[in-house]
């Protein structure tokens, strides 16, 4: 199916100008027209495949999504078989180390922000990346051996609660990448046996 | 001194009505227009005294980040004198449980995010509040008597990147405030003895 391929990849290209352009200058500056100048396509092809801004984010939304899940399982599949050395590469994912990571991180930010005023943008299925987070932290805790007090549900709505910050933290150069994975590191032992 | 007092309201009367122009509509809504017809002014009154939009978001953020300060306190001073009530009111205070904090929190997350690509937004004493913050919590739980394991500094760390996560979980409907304090709870019988 050589279209369906295409058009895949065309939407990809689309919605990667509009990563590339809030990282510059916010979501306000992802308009149509900047957008298909910056994809290298017309401003009726945007609006063919996306309709409305809305759709446009949602779709941005998703690839994002789709780009923070790849980056997480190639960490988790480059991880030791430990529920430890999961966790650390699963929460560790989303601190920025890369260009590509810390694109990432502003998107999510910048959307997360957008969905507080944009139904839109927070319906339902615009929870599931924070959903599925937590049910993974959760089942890897309780695979683990915990230390006393730690409750799995509990702790892994600290850790996922947690790490965003973090990761934000770094993309505001408050820390270094290299210390968020300590204050990780510090977490997880404060959690495990 | 009644001049210098009516300045300082209209200073107020206009950044509040960022904040909830924002609330509705994200701050890219919070042009000039908007926003003086929302403080019922004119907008060469809201330029005679902010100038550029990236003056009036400052503003704002230095009104928002004191209106958090006062409620802090206020809690505060409503808690238990010990380690931990002053930390739980402390680290409490940046959970909406009003409309009042509700739109606290929302502009912290609009301006955080606006201040990654506005290098305004992004100076230096932008970071005052969460470096304060984090000062505050680790002199706090240095007073305490910490469980084993517990580094005050690097746990500071952890709460203070997790509270906004939490807030957060609140604002998008993910948790409810009451479960957002069980999680504080959570977190600091985990770390003081």
């Amino acid at each position: 199916m050589p279209k369906r391929v295409d058009h895949r990849r065309r939407r990809h290209q689309i919605t990667d100008a509009v990563c590339r352009i809030t990282v510059k200058g916010g979501l306000a500056a992802a308009t149509f027209r900047e957008v298909a100048s910056e994809a290298g396509v017309s401003v009726r092809l945007v609006q063919y495949y996306f309709g409305t801004k809305d759709e446009l984010l949602l779709a941005t939304q998703r690839h994002v999504a789709e780009r923070a899940t790849a980056r997480s399982l190639q960490m988790i599949a480059a991880a030791d078989d430990t529920p430890r050395a999961g966790l650390r590469a699963l929460l560790g994912s989303f601190i920025p180390t890369d260009d590509a990571s810390r694109e990432n991180m502003v998107m999510f930010v910048a959307l997360h922000t957008a969905a507080l005023v944009d139904p839109i943008l927070a319906r339902e299925e615009t929870r599931e990346v924070p959903d599925a987070l937590h049910r993974a932290v959760r089942t890897r805790l309780e695979q683990a051996e915990l230390r006393q007090g730690v409750d799995a549900d509990m702790e892994a709505t600290v850790l996922v609660s947690a790490v965003p910050g973090l990761a934000q933290s770094v993309l505001d150069d408050m820390i270094t990448p290299e210390r968020a994975f300590e204050v990780l590191d510090y977490a997880l032992d404060r959690a495990l046996a």
